[in-house]
């Protein structure tokens, strides 16, 4: 698909989904906000909790120290235990010191504050954040992310990961949303296959992505035409439809 | 955690993902094989279908290309439509022409012959693989997977990933497999991070990973304990329980 939007890339951090213990929830939420704002989310990397794994993956990401891409969005690492390490990892890749927030802090101890909870140091190691980052509040839990470069780090609990997504989005410079349209077909998708083919080469701005079922009807296959244009997704969708004989 | 098993990484290939269209099923359903036999999942990498992030990727993760691991497996891009370039990537990428195997291709075609399946040019797409590379059968479809350098591209279906899964992992390197056991703790992950730290820090060689969760009965946290010596992660499974009290 051709695009000028802005690009992204999304850093699960966190040895379960290696393990195979946790199935991702927070990418595919991100995946669908960001298309839907426009900005082109062109990777998602997986890394474990290890410090070099980490500072690598941002180097490569991030466009701000030399990385591919404009912004990158990380989950995980940034509770109070000892395998919560992308705060440092952070601060180490941007060559920003870590310091105890003086903001995130008083956010943090308000809030415990009112619910009667003790500060204790594994709770302030959450208000350790890269000088120069800038937090992000959510409205589940105390403890901020934090932005800084083309990073934004965030939580990896989901109801925390999405609120603040939620207060991001807003703040980031977006593009042409995408426009999608999803075509069924009764057919096997190699019966299809030229006619995708030829409709793809008439229209180069566009992506055409098949994707095959098979379900008590029998062989079937799902169409996505996407694209930035409404108008030439639509003129797309009608040649194939008039291909398929729908 | 500390190993010396074969280590891995997954690349998955495919717009469907990027878009938020998709989840995953095929990375988590490998990350679980790979763990029970003693391969270590290191990184996890989604990209587009797109030629020039595929040859990237796979000479980024691959040894044999100069990358970081033993072994990739790819999942995706290798059926019959335009969209799917997984092997010419691939091709390019490991410096070796793209032919139409005639193995692939007796396979294919009899299995289309016994369906009356007229065997078109988009078919034979599939049985397009690189010179030296091993097919990779399966029980579901007869387009074959295919193994080169450290890498086995695999399909994207899920029940067809799955079939050819089980036709490589008796062919892998294995090491020892992950031990692993889980305690749920009824306190929020900041009161356990110190017992936590103590422990992990008294095992160097395991992997202690605390997941947060609420439910009905408050804040708890599910305790991972992982490493290759089962008596040793018993051991910290001990120190766990007495520390919390359990």
């Amino acid at each position: 698909m051709q695009s000028d939007n802005p690009t992204a890339a999304i850093l699960l951090i966190g040895d379960e989904f290696l393990s195979g213990r946790t199935r991702d929830l927070n990418a595919h939420h991100l995946a669908g906000v960001l298309n839907a704002i426009g900005i082109d989310l062109r990777e998602i990397r997986v890394v474990a909790d290890d410090h070099r794994a980490i500072v690598d993956a941002l180097r490569a990401l991030d466009r701000h120290l030399g990385g591919a891409w404009d912004m990158v969005f990380s989950s995980g690492g940034i509770g109070p235990t000892h395998d919560d390490i992308t705060a440092d990892a952070v601060a180490d890749a941007y060559g920003a010191p870590l310091e105890l927030n003086p903001e995130a802090r008083r956010v943090m101890e308000e809030h415990w504050g009112a619910r009667g909870v003790e500060i204790t140091a594994s709770r302030l190691r959450m208000a350790r954040i890269p000088r120069g980052a800038t937090l992000i509040r959510n409205a589940v839990s105390a403890a901020p992310g934090f932005s800084i470069g083309g990073l934004h780090v965030m939580a990896g609990v989901p109801s925390v990961f999405r609120s603040m997504v939620e207060t991001i989005v807003p703040q980031l410079a977006t593009g042409r949303p995408v426009q999608s349209v999803s075509i069924e077909v009764l057919r096997p998708e190699s019966e299809v296959a030229d006619d995708l083919r030829a409709v793809a080469e008439a229209h180069p701005a566009l992506s055409l992505g098949s994707y095959p079922f098979r379900d008590e009807r029998g062989y079937g296959t799902n169409v996505v035409v996407r694209g930035l244009d409404a108008a030439e997704v639509g003129r797309a969708r009608a040649a194939l439809m008039e291909r398929f004989g729908a």
